[in-house]
């Protein structure tokens, strides 16, 4: 048994009961959720590694090389992909603490073009997005985004919009962002 | 039309025509050849970030962030991952001087494991092995390694082995490694 990086080990006694509060991030509560999926073998789901441009590297006599000069670089394509019930899955999460609107430039629009070429080629792709003010966190499909923007002039989406077209993903402690339970829709 | 940071502009008067001696990496002729496939619409497959551990990181007044200390992580899944024809693609990729065999340490154990799961849930899973002194690349399905490892003490794969078990690539100049013609077999 291997232990992946991204399972956390949580004190499950010493945690509020709460979703707010918990000191966990979106990305580390994702992680957690998509550590669980496969500890129950139910999907393959993994973050990728944040792309950097390395520029200089050390390598110090019997150390690990260092890296001493790098930049991050703008992702080509979203943070999360995998497999769940032989369907390619990818995915973009982004958290604001704004309550009544998600602006789309959290996104970059390759990373939505990206995911348009996913699904055109058979995957299930969706953005993941926090209200951390609400506590709250919506499965929004990419067809309900490009609906949106592809009608509409605005540079955010609307809470209430969001709320109508997205899918609240149920809380649950062990399983923090259950957005498996959502995806069983479009399957 | 997005310019992909995996799309080598290279120039085609300039290069000689054969596979040895064109200056590309492995890894190169993989990012071009997966570059080729977006291009013309047949897969959407991407090189995941290398993993790396950053520990600091400068912002200097009006300069983008500088990482200044970070590390180089061992991988917790393959290097390569996409959709072709509706399917999960999972590979990983590594080349060897050695002209009589390849190295089972090249590919770490739990990269193994992460493809069995993927395959396990429905994906396709590989690897792409080249003999860079022979100039050949070959794909390996990951049914045929485990195959080799369940019945072997043998930490290496002999090339004669891989020669009867896997399949050739072909090369072609604008297509460098097209494994999509190898996956056509296992669609």
């Amino acid at each position: 048994m291997i232990g992946y990086p991204t399972k956390k080990k949580i004190s499950v006694v010493s945690k509020p009961v709460g979703t707010a509060n918990r000191g966990l991030s979106f990305e580390e509560d994702i992680n957690q959720s998509n550590a669980a999926f496969l500890d129950r073998n139910l999907a393959v789901i993994h973050k990728k590694p944040t792309p950097v441009t390395i520029v200089k590297v050390d390598y110090p006599s019997r150390q690990k090389a260092k890296i001493t000069e790098a930049y991050f670089k703008i992702p080509s394509t979203t943070d999360y992909n995998g497999i769940y019930k032989g369907r390619a899955i990818d995915f973009e999460a982004k958290e604001t603490a704004n309550k009544t609107s998600f602006s789309l430039s959290n996104i970059h629009p390759h990373q939505i073009n990206h995911m348009l070429k996913v699904k055109e080629h058979g995957g299930i792709c969706f953005l993941l997005i926090r209200f951390s003010s609400l506590d709250e966190t919506y499965f929004l499909s990419i067809d309900k985004l490009t609906e949106f923007t592809n009608n509409q002039e605005r540079k955010s989406l609307p809470y209430d919009w969001i709320k109508t077209h997205g899918f609240l993903i149920p809380y649950n402690f062990l399983i923090p962002v259950n957005y498996l339970t959502i995806l069983d829709k479009f399957i």
